[in-house]
């Protein structure tokens, strides 16, 4: 019902996670309202970023180098990795200020309903660095892909290396949770990993 | 804390209505992943959109020729006039199937918050349109600014065509609406528009 050249772009805006129609058509028409010279530094930024961007060599992460800027930072921790299944993930531990260790990015989760095997992520690599590591910290989403993901790897990397350290990252209540509104997995997780007070 | 080019991509999508952080960084981390091709499709799509798109000097909707499809349909009343706010509206009309008549798009609302005055909208070409329209049909949204707006209009029309039939969109309780979940004013309206059963 748009012009042709609006209903492309509303196309594109489609393809993008949780944009249904509506949104697709408010983001297109948005654009049809802006400058030409705003409209094609966006458009610039589409191409730069497949242009330019990779992935780390060490740790999957996304990089415009061929290492990222974590890897190369020597006064990290080289020896304690952080396993995550993406780049966000990455960020998201960072802007705690509280790890000094570096990343490795699995660039997703094994998951039977979406037909995604351990040979689709980027495991190989963590396998070989973990030779040089102290701790492994798994630290895949708590839900089932995740969690399957952390299972496989804790199998995989302590037949290779049996006295390898590997830790999961602590489930339970969330920062500010009320107890009523938490489901039983979490309350379940809450109540096993429990610590004795004061420690 | 992403690599620039991404994090220009990230600044272009935040630019979108209702996107903030977050949301726009998954935008942006899903085109990293999409094919070059697509992604160059997405940018052309972007650039066509400001080379192709032109309002219809007719109407004011958005419009690759200089008349839109709407306005040069000959089998459309062309003397009753539905007045909107935005090209999503007439979308959403057409979509009932219910209107044969022609639209007109003011691109945007008079408002006092944003600054927008009668000047900044498409007014005065309807104002010049009125003179051959059998009715005008005034259907800005149900806000303050749409309701501001359609007053204005309302004023402007009489004045210069004493005699021209505006009528107003109807206002009540929406199609599956429930009578406890209403606020207070489309209650107050829908008493005050009350129709004689049958009719």
């Amino acid at each position: 019902m748009y012009p042709t050249s609006l209903e492309n772009l509303i196309e594109c805006f489609r393809r993008l996670p949780g944009v249904g129609e509506k949104t697709a058509e408010r983001y297109a028409l948005l654009i049809s309202e802006e400058s030409e010279e705003d409209v094609r530094q966006f458009a610039d930024a589409l191409i730069q970023v497949k242009a330019k961007l990779t992935h780390c060599s060490v740790c999957g992460n996304l990089s415009e180098e061929s290492e990222c800027e974590i890897c190369k930072d020597t006064s990290r921790n080289h020896r304690q990795i952080f396993v995550v299944a993406s780049p966000r993930d990455v960020i998201a531990m960072e802007r705690t200020n509280e790890y000094h260790g570096v990343y490795h990015v699995l660039n997703g989760l094994i998951s039977s309903s979406k037909g995604i095997m351990p040979e689709h992520l980027n495991i190989d690599s963590l396998v070989k660095r973990a030779a040089q590591a102290d701790e492994i910290i798994l630290a895949t989403n708590a839900t089932i892909d995740g969690e399957t993901t952390s299972m496989y790897l804790d199998r995989l990397l302590k037949q290779k290396y049996p006295n390898i350290l590997i830790t999961r990252i602590a489930h339970g209540l969330p920062s500010g949770g009320m107890l009523d509104y938490a489901d039983e997995m979490t309350l379940t997780h809450a109540l096993t990993d429990r610590r004795k007070m004061g420690q």
